[in-house]
């Protein structure tokens, strides 16, 4: 396979885009990426882009031709991929395989969602196909309750408190804060959380990754022709991705994801590295008690571990491993196809010394996890500097 | 790039499975695939699926997880692709892509769509989610509709008639009466067609594909283990993929297809032969006007000659070059995510001489032409015996 390096990143603001619709959001992002690579559009010879539920949130399916024509990059090749809010994950990971199998040399990779067009009943039931639907969504399960689960179960076996919990998102609010692309830029505090409405028990709203509107984009070439567009271009070392059941009544453990643990590891073994060797990483954190299970499944902390070391900093701007230094899904927002592609970009811009008020010190080696329903699909990527 | 062997392949029969689910047609194509490709399980790397508007048809997205789970095929990564009524030819794209960069080895491929849970009119609604949502479908436009001025303007340009579309259909039919896996396993005459209901002036029932539900699958390794699992492995010598402009009215022509064209150039230059090597193809006839214009546009036929070509029995089972000998889209059906899939099956069992009563003679070359929705995404695959 060939090395494969991200030569361009672009992103729109992560938030409520009322007066905007998918067809801009996404033209935004990718000019954005064009532009950052400084490419002419006929250098480009294909795409990929994440989205999940297109077809029932704006009525539009085929979004890859959709996309090719108001981009302006007819004939070239676009194909959307879909794997829940893994989406994004998935396109990169797509992406990357048609560098790596010189196939095509310069390739876009976007995620995009536009989800604030509906209301929130109609739009948390179309998120319910990210899980199964005859078995949990039609029995009236939703995602928070779904976590909750989690949570419960992960409280249980490690003594996890609702403190901890909080404790991510008043840290990934922190971290929000000091991002102009983030849906919510403003810190909270522990008792903010804690004393918030409860979703579905023991999550509380602040536990819980907003509805969103949003695309981000990257642009893709094999590293031999990096350094032409790109002083510094950012390598992708690996790409690991896993299923697990769809359903949590099948799986083995509710308190962890069986997925993440796989796509760790192959990733880990595509890239020679072990998860001491990362420096920050980007993790999915869909509810508070999933960035929990994330750093430990991702080997970053013990198992029963990841909220005692979030609540003891361990994971902020400058603890031992930042995580979400963009403010992850919690604070930067979650529009569910571009989540997977804006943890890219975030990785790149820290690799790049282009993160701004949030830059994490000599960091060289970059994670990213995106995860697909409850859990279903993960997929990791591993990034460092050419 | 490694070369790519198609290893196994299965379907379900095409039709109307009022007492089957989405869930039951994918499990048996990919259990078919699997076992005639003489695998385990566990020999599988990873998966790739194609459908269109799951989410809208069946209330699932997340399509990938479900299968690697409902298949029992934990914790291999399954990606669904979606690229309308192409998203089955994608998928083979990516599952290719997958074995020639060494990611993966053993690759299962499947389409899928199970459209008849709804009635007529919203599964028209949601097919029109494949072209432009916001300028073709809110204002009134139907496929049937938007195939019909392509049909008028190749009649005005080339004296195409109705006659010779509906020799499209009489052919297709009489190959799916030998095909036994078709919806349509009946003779029509051009009679029949002619005085069919009309659907959309100058098209009439009889010159459109059905409603479906089916599923399709292919197991794909390198050429060089693919006999260690298969005696007659056929190889996938050639993939592309072209885009067009999504609405009709920002195309340059109303009367070919130019993702077609590119789609096939490259997949010629790809494959380093040209149309006339081709021995028999499987190509996208949505409506019978869609045949014609593919034959012309892929290069079998001077444009304009493609109507007189199948009037005169050119592409017919005994013909120059026989054209969707599985019945195509009009007779063997049209599960949408399924269809490019199918094609894939249909070429590969008549370059193994298992086409049954159908069987084309001393085939060497075929090749397959998946178009999504009005032509903005074509994919067309070259393949042989190994």
């Amino acid at each position: 396979m060939r090395r494969v390096a991200i030569i361009g990143t672009g992103m729109t603001t992560f938030g409520e885009h009322w007066d905007r619709g998918f067809r801009d959001l996404v033209i935004e992002a990718g000019a954005k990426a064009i532009q950052d690579a400084n490419l002419q559009g006929n250098e480009i010879e294909a795409g990929y882009v994440g989205t999940m539920a297109s077809g029932r949130l704006v009525g539009q399916e085929h979004i890859g031709a959709l996309i090719a024509d108001y981009m302006g990059l007819n004939p070239i090749p676009i194909t959307r991929v879909e794997g829940a809010c893994a989406s994004g994950g998935l396109a990169l990971r797509q992406g990357f395989m048609a560098v790596a199998s010189g196939m095509h040399d310069i390739v876009v990779v976007g995620g995009i969602e536009k989800m604030t067009d509906l209301g929130v009943e109609e739009v948390s039931d179309i998120l319910g196909g990210a899980g199964d639907q005859e078995w949990e969504l039609f029995l009236g399960a939703t995602f928070p309750g779904l976590y909750a689960f989690m949570a419960r179960r992960h409280m249980f076996e490690y003594k996890t408190t609702e403190e901890m919990m909080a404790s991510v998102a008043v840290k990934n609010h922190k971290n929000g804060a000091k991002n102009k692309f983030a849906q919510f830029q403003k810190e909270i505090s522990i008792e903010t959380v804690l004393k918030s409405k409860v979703i579905a028990d023991p999550l509380k709203v602040f536990d819980c990754s907003p509805i969103t509107d949003g695309a981000a984009a990257v642009v893709l070439a094999p590293v031999e022709l990096a350094k032409k567009y790109c002083e510094n271009p950012i390598e992708i070392i690996a790409s690991g991705q896993a299923s697990d059941a769809i359903a949590l009544h099948s799986r083995e453990s509710l308190s962890k994801l069986r997925a993440t643990e796989v796509a760790a590891k192959k990733a880990f073994e595509m890239a020679k590295l072990s998860p001491k060797n990362v420096d920050f990483a980007e993790v999915h954190d869909c509810f508070t008690i999933a960035e929990i299970m994330a750093v430990e499944d991702l080997g970053f902390f013990k198992k029963g571990e990841g909220g005692r070391a979030t609540l003891d900093g361990k994971t902020a701007l400058d603890g031992e491993i930042p995580i979400n230094t963009s403010g992850g899904l919690k604070a930067c927002g979650h529009p569910v196809g571009a989540t997977g592609v804006k943890q890219v970009v975030e990785v790149t811009w820290q690799l790049q010394g282009r993160a701004e008020g949030r830059q994490v010190k000599d960091a060289e080696i970059g994670l990213t996890h995106n995860v697909g329903g409850s859990g279903a699909t993960a997929v990791v990527h591993i990034m460092k500097r050419v």
